[in-house]
């Protein structure tokens, strides 16, 4: 079993998951990108070699068989497990608890060679939908307290497996960058009665300068103090607090804007390994009004050093007004 | 100039430093590791193709020729410059100010094959002392209000030469992980009229699972709550708020826990790629009996990818128990 403990000091929870098969030998060097060709477990027709589906999206057959467009499997070496209660204790100065979660994969699609920014839109609004059933599921818990989709593409960016996939974790906590996120947005409300994020889109819009592109319900845009190079924000233009409440058609305009806004990337950037982050609502009441759910995309270009891990305080070697311009004219 | 910007949801700042010689095609691609051999600017003898020095301690000769044990010059490429006035202004929603700072290089040898492990503790003391002597002259310009002196070993931690050197960057604000570290310290002290860190290593020397090795002056130990497996902190057994004011014998004792912890990690997992970090009291008043300055090695063995940046919360597949039977049995 996993522990999430507290550090005394700054109040920082971290999630201690010892891997019993783990010898001291193996941390000696950084990890190895992971081995292209060779068996894929994550391939269609595969599936035996999987943990037992939660979900799926098919064409036909069923369950654990192939025949499907999007699979959800549990994570065969979770950080946290689902079984148990929190059971929180101290020892002496320090705060404990077990480390009761969930983590799941969403493998993106049957085929080892297609990614987000070569599939389909509809093949990525499925994703989407696989996204928010399971997020929808999971919140019936009443253990959890928020929930976490994210995607590492690339040895680089954490990926271990180079078929497309994206990970779920449900916390029994609300973490730290989560909690600055949405006591930000509750005190500009405080003051204003207004969403920050739908003022920031109201700015972004008449500046123009970090707008990298525009659709019906989403804007692409650098902003305005990133903490990496060519970090991108997709922003639903009506206000929302959840991700797993939008409207259908907004999966539809997030599918198109997804594709695009990582063909521009690659197109620009050369195709880099990089991190997609879903930000969306804790399970907190009062909410609805304050929060503002939309994606982060940050491609892994430079190396995160000593000074960020002492400060907190990231150094970016390129604008956001750069970065969206170089965006903007990468066009497809 | 380089501009300091800050996020207008959680407050947090970033330094953007963009380079004027950096072209689109210069980001498209992740860092390679430096060339190894070759011309190196910070061997002995090559004092010309560097900046002029700020400080030096010499066996002989004179500034910016050979002879020298330890050598500080100014950052070529600084992410801060130290000339001109903060200029703070609003954009709209945004706020911004010019990146007043330094930034500044500590050679630690003049030898291109030493490093923290191999050098006498002696030359690593000399180095110690020039950290301090530098943090008490830039500390009397009142426009800075913290100072970070850290090293980055390794290309894979962030190291953009091979040549042992450390960096300190002075800052015209207090970054949020050293306020939190602060806070968390303020807060513990309001309750109980004790040291946080003080409680810490009473309870470590008690428990002594986490303990690796002590002197008559530090301990080492595997932190309770770590972000990075085999994180080390070395914490002066003395309350003291601020490195530079440690006195003298302690950066002795500091410089042979230093070089003993890099052996044992060198041993027990092949000389990783690490980061070190002095973290050392900002300057505000009362923090003399509130703060413990320390310093904190990270070995990159791990990657930062999705969860972590969209959670601020950190997966740890090593225990602090495990790391520190680990190090405390790469005895030299």
């Amino acid at each position: 079993m996993s522990e999430l403990r507290r550090d005394p000091v700054t109040g920082r929870w971290v999630i201690i998951s010892t891997d019993p098969h783990k010898r001291p030998q193996d941390f000696r060097l950084p990890q190895e990108p992971p081995p292209s060709g060779g068996f894929c477990p994550f391939c269609e027709g595969n599936e035996s070699h999987t943990p037992k589906e939660i979900l799926s999206y098919r064409r036909s057959g069923g369950p654990n068989g192939d025949g499907w467009d999007v699979r959800v499997i549990p994570n065969r070496f979770p950080a946290l497990q689902v079984e148990g209660s929190l059971d929180r204790q101290g020892e002496g100065l320090f705060d404990k608890m077990n480390g009761v979660g969930a983590h799941e994969v969403i493998i993106e699609t049957p085929r080892h060679d297609e990614s987000l920014a070569t599939m389909p839109a509809a093949a990525i609004e499925k994703v989407l939908w696989a996204f928010r059933e399971r997020v929808l599921d999971l919140k019936q818990d009443r253990r959890f307290r928020s929930i976490l989709v994210f995607k590492n593409h690339g040895a680089a960016a954490g990926a271990s497996v180079d078929h497309s996939y994206s990970q779920l974790i449900a916390l029994p906590i609300i973490p730290r960058q989560v909690r600055d996120e949405v006591e930000g947005a509750r005190q500009h409300f405080a003051q204003k009665e207004r969403c920050v994020y739908c003022d920031i889109i109201r700015q972004e819009q008449e500046v123009r300068t970090r707008v990298i592109s525009e659709n019906a319900d989403f804007v692409a845009l650098s902003p305005y103090a990133p903490r990496f190079a060519f970090e991108t924000w997709l922003l639903p233009k009506r206000h929302g607090a959840s991700f797993e409440d939008a409207p259908r058609h907004e999966y539809e305009s997030l599918a198109r804007m997804v594709k695009e806004t990582l063909q521009r990337i690659n197109r620009a950037l050369l195709a880099p390994p990089f991190n997609l982050i879903v930000h969306s609502a804790p399970f907190q009441d009062g909410l609805a009004d304050v929060y503002h759910w939309h994606v982060e995309i940050m491609p892994t270009l430079t190396k995160v050093a000593g000074f960020e891990w002492g400060t907190g305080f990231y150094i970016n070697p390129t604008s956001p007004e750069e970065a969206a311009q170089v965006l903007r004219d990468a066009a497809i």
